[in-house]
């Protein structure tokens, strides 16, 4: 998963950045931010001009276009997932423990975050009936994520630890409804009860 | 699970409607359509004046206001809803066979009904960042949604057709899980396979 996800935003190797750098990440990260609240179709250079406090004509030496923006919106929202939902499963010793581990990120991600919980549930809830550039990217990293999944699935029962009768797109599409309601609810309650049923609901799935 | 959300819309018995007030059911019609795709938000007076032929002093005697539009648009979806999903099951025999029947017609009804899926979800899920009037009534409307869930499930605890240990919240958000992912699934794809994931799904979790 992580290698689709870091392909899909050219990620360079970390290295030293420059001022400017440093400033276009800060834009990213507030945009990302105001885009689970306003939307991104909302996230005009305008309107991040006014958040940021930068003139727009500054903003446009970043991002030529509104969808120029959009993609690095996205692009940098991705960078931040799999730095806090994927990188930290690498290490995990079994595909049972990557899924729960991918699980448990993702919930804690959602609640730290971004106002509008997680950011790609957010993008493609607002842009599935609107085909363009921007939906597909959106859609390719749900996409990923769902095939991160589906490894360690596989993994898992090659393992011995998840029934190999079981379908692994099934048990991922399964997996991934309780973290997509969880979320759901968050955004609107603001308390860890729906973590919580996901967490359960996650723990019962895979305890048989 | 009918009642709150009749209630909610009041809904008065059904009755011959006169000229006036069919052309204003087939305005909310395509309100609630074009709900799905453009957003809620999205929705003023001007842009349902363009979409049904009508000029915008013509809507403005029907709706007062875009939040006026917006109301009434949302309370037309929930008679829809009702009709299509909830009063069919009126006539199961048991709780189970109404729960099985509640979850079939939902997802029948997101095939059928409109371009963006279901509508409270997609109205949801824009709408949750936004407080205010339009948001709150989407939502009593959600969580009538999952009440009724719940009543069916203690139903079917009290027939003995579900273990009573189960938590019908708990439950009823993991039901709810299945058919969420499969509408947010469906409306990208245009396939019924996430409609029949979400079937499996609920047999298996229904089936123990």
């Amino acid at each position: 998963l992580s290698n689709v996800i870091v392909n899909e935003v050219d990620s360079p190797e970390p290295r030293r950045r420059s001022d400017g750098e440093r400033s276009h990440a800060a834009i990213l990260e507030e945009a990302a931010q105001l885009a689970t609240v306003i939307g991104i179709d909302g996230l005009s250079i305008a309107r991040l001009a006014e958040a940021v406090g930068m003139s727009k004509s500054g903003l446009f030496a970043h991002f030529g276009s509104k969808e120029e923006l959009q993609i690095a919106t996205i692009k940098a929202a991705s960078r931040t997932f799999t730095q806090r939902v994927i990188d930290p499963t690498r290490v995990a010793p079994t595909g049972l423990d990557r899924l729960r581990g991918l699980a448990e990120n993702f919930l804690r991600y959602l609640e730290s975050t971004y106002p509008g919980g997680c950011f790609f549930a957010s993008v493609a809830a607002e842009l599935d009936t609107r085909p363009g550039p921007v939906r597909d990217l959106a859609l390719r990293i749900n996409a990923a994520w769902l095939g991160g999944l589906e490894r360690a699935i596989h993994d898992a029962q090659a393992e011995g630890d998840i029934d190999p009768a079981e379908d692994p797109e099934q048990l991922a599409f399964e997996l991934n409804s309780f973290l997509l309601l969880a979320n759901q609810q968050f955004v609107v309650s603001r308390t860890g009860e729906p973590l919580d049923r996901a967490r359960r609901a996650i723990d019962r799935r895979l305890s048989r």
